[in-house]
């Protein structure tokens, strides 16, 4: 096992200004491990869903490689409901329902054929949560990566900082990155985030890309500009797995390597806002992602001397 | 004579979130002489400035090469003066005080010395005027770039559209594409706006960098993330002048060297972005621009090989 990934296997109901659509498959750990599902042959998934949702969908990620022994089915129990409703820039969004259901008591069992996989994604979770699955590996994993959100930096931030210090990657958003650090420059808030005890900062941007920081590099990957987004929800979970499915494939965690995954992750990310929830990730191919790469590379690769 | 830049020359009250400045020198034509002053020894000015303007800022632009031919001196007249408030994010601003004084009636005259320069940057000027300044040149100068604003979108379309179809560069920031083609999405938005008749089209997005579109290409260059931003006015024409400063120098205007082009202007517009007003321009020399040009080699370059 290559990979294990922690976090919400749900339903999603999503309006955007140009369309909606009711109970759509969702969660973080959906995305993120169908996303890696393209570059690691086995991963373990560890979650929780209730009895109503679809078997099929749960033999199709098996089918990916997606192990799910760490998958818990509370019969009688509605499965973890978000519904959210985009604004016109589709790239901000309203809350409009959350219901936690299996999600409210969700104390994640990592197996032990889980334990050996080099790396980990911790799923934004209650914080003492993720501490605890960190606490169910003997040895630590070689890379962790872990997302978080605004609303544990209000709650829980004595846990959020305790859990931070002992992961690689601490994963947020820009508007996260400005309240965590409370400075609005994001060179400054990932300044002050790194010394909070991650190695590596990525603060997400929505359609404005991402950037990853460690010690005093910096490195920044565009979103791919899109003719029609038709759904961006998953796309940040998406950009994760791909991210860590990269790493985790090639086993190699340098800057330079991190850089790839940055843009693997960008790349996985433009294919989920193409149609609604994760549909895409089940239709691509090799080819399909290498072209997406090469798009990148034209996009922002170029060949200057001084001047 | 490499380069014509034709448009104000000002004066600006500038206030941040964190500082104010009264009656800054100013102007687009001001911001992109002076930063193409770092890419070619001669160009020239077509602007109108009143009897106020100070004549010693008029000799520093003079002794970097900064041809005064074409500037007129409204004597007992004022200088065009504009006053801004920037809202936290630096980002968005809202118009204090536009006062167009000498602006009002001006009528650039191109001198005949001028009319051999490679490139011609048409700032921001009624569009008419815009098509006025190229009629003065006997043959079309080989490379033309002109910025708009939405106010000439809402009052004077038909001389706009007659204008962008004589120019090769369409300059404007993502607001302005968005009401140009009433299409949200860029990539859709570029498609209509060349089709309108510029052979390339930047879209400056500020903070979150610029991209050039040509036929079905696309390039990005982000902006430089930076620790501190004083005072982002200016930038745009920072970006522009870098751009055609290095066009005007190495006179290959393919789709590659405009590529680097775009990354010259970045860097260049990080420059203006640290203090108030043009002040940064007069200060930094070669070495500091090749420093800059190297962070965004390190910022955005990656080596990948498909996956």
């Amino acid at each position: 096992m290559k990979l294990v990934a922690v976090g919400t296997v749900a339903f999603d109901s999503i309006e955007t200004p140009f369309a909606k659509q009711e109970k759509v498959i969702g969660g973080a750990a959906t995305y993120i491990t169908l996303t890696a599902s393209h570059f690691v042959d086995s991963s373990g998934l560890v979650s929780v869903v209730g009895e109503d949702f679809p078997t099929d969908f749960l033999a199709d990620m098996k089918n990916r490689g997606i192990n799910q022994e760490g998958l818990e089915i509370k019969m009688g129990e509605k499965s973890f409901y978000w519904s959210g409703k985009y604004h016109f820039d589709m790239n901000t969004r309203d809350t409009l329902v959350t219901d936690l259901n299996v999600l409210a008591t969700f104390d994640p069992k990592v197996p032990a054929s889980y334990t050996n996989a080099p790396v980990l994604l911790l799923g934004n979770l209650v914080p003492a949560v993720q501490s605890s699955v960190l606490d169910q590996f003997p040895t630590r994993p070689a890379f962790v990566v872990m997302d978080t959100m605004n609303f544990w930096m209000d709650v829980a931030w004595d846990d959020l900082m305790a859990v931070i210090k002992r992961v690689d990657v601490l994963s947020i958003n820009d508007e996260e990155a400005r309240q965590m650090s409370k400075e609005h420059s994001l060179v400054k808030a990932a300044k002050k985030i790194l010394a909070m005890g991650p190695k590596y900062l990525i603060i997400k941007k929505g359609e404005h890309g991402a950037l990853l920081f460690h010690e005093n590099q910096v490195f920044f990957a565009p979103a791919l500009p899109l003719e029609d987004v038709v759904d961006p929800t998953g796309a940040g979970d998406t950009f994760a797995g791909g991210f860590a499915g990269y790493l985790a494939k090639t086993q190699n965690y340098s800057f330079e390597n991190m850089k790839r995954a940055i843009i693997v992750g960008s790349a996985m990310a433009s294919f989920t806002c193409e149609k609604f929830g994760p549909q895409r990730l089940l239709e691509i191919n090799q080819d399909d992602i290498n072209a997406r790469i090469a798009q990148f590379v034209s996009l922002v690769n170029f060949d200057i001397e001084l001047v």
